[in-house]
């Protein structure tokens, strides 16, 4: 197969990403939110907020991970951020069998370089990585806020289990995660987030 | 205002964007296509089809270009691609006073450069621009060919109009004008397409 019809196969296989839905919910609590509008919404932010990122942090490769970050769950779907460690052990696999099934569809050296952006991003090592996962952290949190508590209220999610991905964002970018942690704040005020398991 | 929370103020706001509908349809005809989602598609296609640009192109400000290219939808919609010369010309008043809008709500300097390579994308003078035109161009004729016609059956859109924008899929990329012409053919023989008005 010549390499141009293996990559449109492959931009036609992703667009069964739009039909993935996550927990969340737009900001008019519409109806739920699909994985490639989640992705566009991360990668406006990190053009939005990239004076936020550390020194020295490659836009570019933020970017290209934010785009490509979700699209295993075309096989393994969305696990919500706090779903059990369990699942979140399950979900692990389905992933890697479905990076192994998706970047196989593009010619070998571009589906390597992809496939190892979309592991740079899992594994959370570069400063890249962790700007990009800050943003897919803060996302949701600035959804729920708007919504008056959105996924946080519907699934018992308390302060302490949200301040535990405040310090996801916190390592990603030091202006972000105060901003997430003040955010967390004004939410117990609000009451729209409960401190703590009965509390 | 801080900037971070004029930023986050537009972050949200850029929200209303996937609930902006095109005439296309997912590929697999459940529903239409969203301004959002159909964004991180471009976004996806200039990462897969870079080789595709000529030699030189800025990838990066390509990737800007489609993160931001349908913002103004928000408050302008979506005009179908082959709508009237008339709808055309009030679309663009439209647009031009929803990026007024929007890009005020970021921080100055920020807000300039964003509407800036806005300007840059509509007026398809670079290299960049050319690009991310073409893109935005083929994407639609790629999910007309897995939907057997799609938005080209459903408007009685004809292959002398197609071949109008393939010309600026030329324009952009040579090897992806090249790719989209053939398509063309092949959707005429397929009778997916109808070559000219009552042709």
């Amino acid at each position: 197969m010549e390499p141009l019809d293996s990559q449109v196969g492959f931009v036609l296989e992703a667009d069964r990403l739009k039909t993935v839905l996550r927990q969340s919910t737009l900001t008019d609590r519409s109806r739920r939110e699909n994985s490639a509008e989640h992705s566009w919404h991360l990668a406006l932010m990190a053009l939005v907020l990239a004076g936020h990122a550390p020194p020295g942090t490659d836009l570019a490769r933020v970017m290209a991970m934010v785009v490509l970050h979700d699209l295993v769950e075309i096989d393994a779907g969305d696990l919500f951020v706090y779903a059990a460690p369990a699942e979140q052990a399950s979900q692990e696999e389905a992933e890697r069998a479905a990076a192994d099934r998706l970047f196989a569809l593009l010619p070998p050296a571009q589906g390597s370089s992809m496939r190892a952006l979309w592991e740079e991003f899992e594994e959370r090592a570069t400063a890249e990585a962790k700007f990009a996962r800050a943003l897919d952290r803060l996302q949701p949190m600035l959804v729920n806020m708007v919504t008056e508590g959105g996924t946080w209220a519907a699934h018992g999610v308390t302060a302490d289990q949200v301040l535990t991905r405040v310090a996801l964002i916190e390592d990603g970018s030091p202006s972000l995660g105060a901003y997430a942690r003040a955010m967390v704040g004004r939410a117990i005020d609000r009451g729209i987030l409960a401190p703590s398991r009965g509390g």
